[in-house]
């Protein structure tokens, strides 16, 4: 398969054009996104929905969160990802596999019906986790795009994934938000390096590879024009783009924060063998031929918390 | 001298009332800031000033940080502070004792009428420096009240002394600005551990000891409220009283934040023995006795940039 997005490179890191579309459906009144929104999704790359759950929803979703982490306490699964150097869980990844609750909501009607909008087909789990990021400590996460990663390590061909994540904890500008450059999700900026073997693992806690370079991102922000960052309260959802530029800055405020994550993919856009020269995610092979379309459905999600506490 | 503020000790730590007036001035219709500033301060520790110095100076100013970060490049002195394993300059300290632009501007008619209205005497200054702090790799500062470290390490024995910061760069929510608790000043949190000894080279580049504990830094915030994050223009000004808690999230955007720092203390509060069984850092010990008045001159930013042209 042609490489659309070479990455990785030796020498000089270039910024190409996005070669995909921003929104792949040919008929934009499909879905639950009005046009409105849909244009600010195509333009800068993101969406922002305030107060998507409502306050009883946010309890449940909560009360979910640390049901999953202290089920998962005691395990030395792959999955279960630990503060460096302390016992604390600070992630579990591919809950929508391995957990009923978020197996579920992960086939929340709304979320997957938007999720269809903007990729223009039926859509699957490409990965999930759930994030618990305490308070005093957060550390910041770099400038990425998540498609250079996925691109490069896990074969992921075109730009047509979205990312979306379920905030469960009130996001100041001070406790660590998301930042977004507007508009990056119409460039990809090439990264300088090669992948070593067995790079994923440390990955997942500090980001090495495929890290762009301070011309680029100042780049991009010439054009974007602006930072914006994903605050709001719990309960909000923001939708991303696979290629937006994004990163947050560390946490020394008290307030933790604490988030649902699932990428969606396109089921016309199966992972293939990985761009860079390094053998694939073993969990991630899977994802080439035998994805699972998500079926939409109807979640009551006090009808949940009720029969959780019977 | 009596220890109105014991700290760095064993065992569980306290929070103290203050001892010490917040405005020291008898008579508050004397001085440059209006009533509702000087309420604003007294509430809340701290009082932001927008576009204090006009773009014109703010130029300037930066020209002139530019110019002194450069005389200092080769320098190997002490109060030149480079990047940890780095050659670049991020701050140099006693600007006002070895740099002339830099001794004017602290002399600048209205900061020092601020200082002594907020004081209540004539005042001098303790210490100060400027900054230069760049873009994508900036780091967290965590909370820390000034006077807790001034007064066990420096012998400062109270109250009675502000912060003045000269900002100039744009400071947005996302690229670290100075995150501040509201009316944290009315309380001393006394911090855990003793001093060894040289304690404070190291601290200027890490902040290990006189940190304050998650328990009192919750119940600061849950008296404040919230937390106040200084954002603004270039050529803004903060004054902060030297007990509010305050700390900086990292900045992984790409615009820098350069300012310049008065520290204005008291002539009636001159330092004393350090308050830690620590030897007093040799540039503090002649504030015991020997301090200047500030004499308050009126300066004139646009006149200064003609001569230095010529």
């Amino acid at each position: 398969m042609k490489d659309l997005y070479p990455s990785r490179i030796k020498g000089m890191p270039a910024i190409l054009e996005r070669k995909d579309p921003i929104i792949h459906s040919s008929n934009k009144g499909d879905g639950p996104l009005s046009e409105v929104e849909l244009d600010f999704y195509e333009d800068n790359g993101y969406l922002f929905m305030s107060n998507f759950f409502s306050e009883d929803e946010v309890t449940l979703l909560q009360q979910e969160l640390s049901r999953n982490m202290n089920d998962n306490k005691a395990s030395n699964e792959k999955h279960v990802v630990r503060e460096t150097g302390g016992e604390e869980i600070r992630s579990v990844f591919d809950v929508h596999n391995n957990d009923e609750f978020f197996h579920d909501l992960s086939s929340h009607e709304r979320l997957v019906h938007i999720a269809q909008q903007l990729l223009g087909s039926q859509v699957y789990i490409n990965q999930s986790r759930i994030n618990l990021k305490p308070g005093f400590k957060g550390k910041d996460f770099y400038w990425h795009s998540d498609f250079e990663t996925w691109h490069m390590e896990d074969g992921m061909p075109n730009m047509r994934a979205v990312s979306c994540s379920i905030i469960l904890t009130d996001n100041y500008s001070y406790n660590g938000p998301l930042l977004l450059i507007p508009g990056s999700h119409r460039y990809f900026v090439q990264c300088v390096g090669e992948t070593p073997e067995n790079h994923f693992e440390q990955s997942l806690k500090m980001q090495n590879l495929g890290v762009p370079d301070h011309d680029s991102i100042n780049w991009l922000l010439s054009k974007g024009g602006k930072i914006d960052s994903a605050t709001g309260p719990a309960g909000s959802v923001l939708f991303f783009e696979s290629n937006t530029m994004h990163g947050s800055n560390s946490n020394i405020s008290p307030l933790p924060r604490s988030n649902v994550f699932f990428v969606f993919n396109s089921v016309e856009n199966k992972l293939v063998e990985p761009f860079a020269n390094i053998p694939a995610r073993p969990e991630f092979i899977a994802n080439r031929t035998n994805v699972k379309p998500v079926e939409p459905k109807q979640m009551d999600l006090k009808k949940k918390k009720i029969s959780i506490q019977s």
